[in-house]
């Protein structure tokens, strides 16, 4: 009987509360996990997947912590006042609005210097892996700086990168060789627009002033059931994978 | 006979001008290259080191080139209105002053992820090497922030960390086993203080406001003779990095 997403949780939950930053980083440790909050999305996948393709929880932990060290990166930088500035996030003050938008630029720094410390105790492919995605959404943030831009390359980026990544690091860390992660991501490229459609849809934003409510949720399905369709094709027991795809299609916050 | 200081900035030019960026970062891509400007005094101290050390300059030059961006890294985020507020880096505009600070931002999240990219390709050594410390450098940044610190223990972290890791990506890059580091490590923590505080005296802040001017130029030749010695100690022909010792500290820019 595979570890479900509850127990997963846990083990993340565990991990980054005892998760050591390096001592040169003095007191930007306070701020670095105050912005560690958030609902373990992505590191769950990436434990998730590791866990189906047999690896093992505690060779796994670091890189799905690096997965969302990433993610925290990303959101301490996007809330800046020169970006999206919103001074609330999970409805308490954003890292900038809490200690300062110096602090928050390094809280940022901080983050994703960790996260690469950590990818790279998991092994080089996850770190390149991260890095990858980790390029892939500061470009897509970018693209939405600028504006004008397809909906669906923009979270491809934004979202997608790191949701893939998520799988991919996962499968890296359990040992999987390189000739067999095809059906691993075919899969995990299915996860990002299924994510940030239904995102779009519980905000009323981003595809619902695109394309309006009733297709967002049919692209969700859609999403969802290609999703489900590319994880049959793993040989696997990935239950615990399908478990977290019908919870993103079916979730309400 | 090696090759020279200059020869090896120009390989270093060569290398960052033809420098493909990942497609993913579009419209960043103009102002990470408008960002890489400077003297190469880093970089160049890997590939010297790396040569020394019996490294070939094509396997050298990434780890070169990441210590490059790494550093501009961190003059884009410190140059940011939050930070020390400056907008001129090397007699033009700095990032944010020509280009906002939400793309100066981002600016220096993708020259440090990119930087970690190219580390990566020169091995999981040099990236660690380089992740730790840019971990030192932002720690050091946070305490510049803080102010009330002390002067050489900022400065190890700020200058010294990065200094010490050109020396020492070069070092991996060329596949010295760690039991023969000891020697260069010991040179390469000796070059971070002689830079800056040439660069004090250059400036007249930091340690001429400390100590005075006559006593920062001991302290420079102290460096410099200590650098030195332990260059003596290597078992190898370290006349080019002699030779950049003796110009870090006569340097008049």
């Amino acid at each position: 009987m595979p570890r479900g997403p509850d127990e997963l949780r846990e083990a993340v939950e565990g991990y980054l509360g005892a998760l050591e930053l390096v001592a040169e980083l003095g007191t930007l440790a306070e701020p670095v996990r105050y912005s560690l909050g958030g609902k373990r999305v992505r590191p769950v996948l990436c434990l998730a997947a590791g866990e189906a393709a047999g690896g093992e929880l505690d060779v796994l932990l670091p890189a799905a912590a690096a997965v969302e060290l990433v993610h925290s990166f990303s959101l301490v930088h996007d809330d800046l006042p020169a970006l999206d500035d919103d001074s609330e996030r999970r409805g308490e003050p954003s890292v900038w609005a809490a200690y300062g938008e110096a602090t928050a630029i390094l809280v940022g720094d901080a983050l994703v210097a960790e996260a690469f410390r950590l990818a790279l105790t998991a092994g080089p492919d996850v770190a390149r892996e991260l890095v990858e995605a980790t390029l892939g959404m500061i470009g897509g943030q970018q693209m939405d700086l600028e504006g004008g831009h397809d909906l669906a390359e923009l979270h491809r980026l934004k979202t997608g990168a790191l949701f893939s990544a998520s799988i991919m690091c996962g499968v890296w860390a359990a040992g999987v060789p390189e000739p067999e992660h095809g059906p691993w991501r075919a899969f995990a490229a299915e996860l990002g627009l299924l994510f940030q459609v239904v995102d779009d849809i519980l905000d009323g934003d981003g595809y619902v002033v695109e394309v309006g409510e009733a297709r967002s949720r049919e692209l969700a399905d859609e999403a969802a059931t290609r999703a489900e369709t590319r994880l049959a094709a793993i040989p696997a027991d990935t239950s615990v994978l399908g478990e977290m795809v019908a919870r993103l299609a079916a979730r309400t916050s």
